[in-house]
């Protein structure tokens, strides 16, 4: 196993290898079967299986049930990490209301909104506070992730009061740039960035089927 | 300008560039000044300007306003694109009402969904129609890009009605692979995969800190 970073697109990778393996019936899976199931190629999946799991034999395969640990372990899914959810709009709901993300060791704790009228609402199984609540919940609770779903114009304000709580990383959705300490991670979650690679890759497509 | 495709990295950071100068009051920037404000590198931003725009000058900056169009024409963003939307539960709703992507160039046309209940909605402006109708309207209205947003066990079934309508690109929010023929381009939003990332490069950072 290797013990430097793994890449961040391999890492990408394993949970969809993962939720792959969880629908597979057979004891055991080639690196060959996963590729086709994934549309990945047969050397990409050989590659980012080696870095995480010594079990595959050749012309034998993966033992399915192994690698389903393997992986799991690896991503720390049988960790838990405790998180709040800042923004009680649409997407905070959408993103408390699925399962999944208990599945990969992250538990949501609490979900804090600026709006009054939401205090003491459930969304999904999470209880809404206030916001001025937030930097002492996290301290009291050993929180590490803030998730940011509030608009643009308050994202830089959550993070600072998040900051001041004590989270080690900020997952980010709001469309802007957040001033952070190095000490602490900001993954962004930028769906116009994405947006622009489909559109862009699509007009790409579409000018080469023209000429 | 450079007619290769460009690197998927650089066309995220695009928009990012993008929002950023929008908020510049100045009629000329440096690199040196974008880099220090979105945490990036001076060569990076220079590489990624230079990919886009003829503008920059030594000593001088880039002209604003000019950059601004530059960025804008090459992310297409003065053409118009037509998506519906598959899904109106809250992650639904929550892509229907962030303004964002209309400035990107998106026309969100319409939303469908499987619950009756749903029909003749308006989620932000956009009207939920029947399921049923989904192929018929995407080639009468020419629609390029389908956004699913269903739960991941119907979201096969949404990619195939999309294809029987003629798009051309899938923005996938569902949690699973999607099969789709080669002519049609998936791009998975997969917030599984995002959250493992920032976990595993948490996890890194906490036990380096702690050696």
């Amino acid at each position: 196993m290797d013990k430097n970073p793994i890449s961040t697109q391999t890492l990408r990778r394993l949970p969809v290898y993962l939720d792959h393996l969880r629908t597979v019936t057979t004891p055991r899976i080639s690196a060959t079967a996963i590729a086709a199931a994934l549309d990945l190629s047969e050397i990409q999946v050989r590659k980012d299986l080696a870095s995480i799991s010594g079990g595959g034999r050749p012309g034998v395969g993966y033992e399915t049930e192994a690698l389903i640990v393997d992986i799991s372990h690896y991503l720390g899914y049988d960790r838990r990490v405790k998180a709040v959810l800042v923004g009680a709009g649409n997407l905070g709901r959408a993103l408390a209301g699925y399962g999944g993300f208990s599945r990969c060791g992250l538990d949501i704790a609490a979900a804090f909104d600026s709006d009054p009228k939401l205090n003491g609402d459930d969304i999904g199984q999470i209880k809404v506070h206030p916001m001025q609540e937030l930097p002492e919940f996290c301290r009291k609770n050993r929180v590490q992730i803030g998730i940011i779903t509030v608009p643009a114009k308050s994202a830089q304000e959550v993070c600072d009061a998040l900051i001041a709580g004590g989270v080690r990383a900020i997952w980010n959705f709001a469309p802007i740039h957040l001033s952070a300490p190095e000490s602490v991670m900001v993954q962004n979650e930028n769906l116009v960035a994405s947006l622009t690679v489909l559109s862009r890759r699509l007009t790409e497509r579409l000018e080469k089927d023209h000429n």
